[in-house]
């Protein structure tokens, strides 16, 4: 991962932001960035799917967040998101691999509920 | 990297598209998908930035290519563009890890003019 000071202008490259650390507002480190969801008519970013791995000893989870609920804070190197590690615990998840649920519209809804964002595909 | 097929419907991971190879429409190979740009503000898919290596003993070299010039063939689990390798060796490129002038849009103009695409940015 290069970082995210040498990127294009207004322009960022899924490797970079791939791997790049999640926090919350608190300055919490919550994990970071696996890979970003495209919408593969639109070429549009449909989420950004997080790790944040092992909680009190449970397996690793995905967790997709849409793209617009996350700011880059560069004094950070990273992105914020602005719920707490329990609501963020709490948020829809996905098995590592298992990213199938994506397709299931009510599903999406579901997330983007969470995260009180404005849906994609509208 | 995972198989496309198994990505989830209308949507497909940013890690499955990386590396995946690219054709032209004689079915030729030409190289492969090294990233993508994202644009920060909208979230939109500006371009596939693919390797098309060593050709006459020359250093390879990346080459922007809208998003939409693509498009995915499922016999061959790559991506199409419909150009020739000769109309692809005199298309836009950078050096690796140079994708500064991606935030040029004089260059952007450029590359877009080059596959006769609808720019992202209007």
């Amino acid at each position: 991962m290069t970082s995210i000071e040498n990127a294009a202008q207004g322009l960022i490259s899924s490797s970079t932001v791939e791997g790049t650390a999640v926090y919350n507002v608190e300055g919490e480190k919550l994990g970071s960035v696996d890979c970003l969801m495209i919408d593969k008519q639109s070429g549009h970013v449909a989420y950004a799917v997080m790790s944040f791995g092992g909680f009190l000893g449970l397996g690793e989870k995905r967790h997709p967040v849409p793209w617009q609920s996350m700011s880059y804070d560069k004094s950070k190197d990273g992105y914020v998101v602005s719920l707490s590690r329990e609501q963020l615990e709490a948020a829809p998840n996905l098995n590592p691999g298992e990213y199938g649920q994506l397709g299931d519209r009510a599903y999406e809804e579901t997330v983007y509920t969470h995260y009180k964002a404005e849906p994609y595909w509208l």
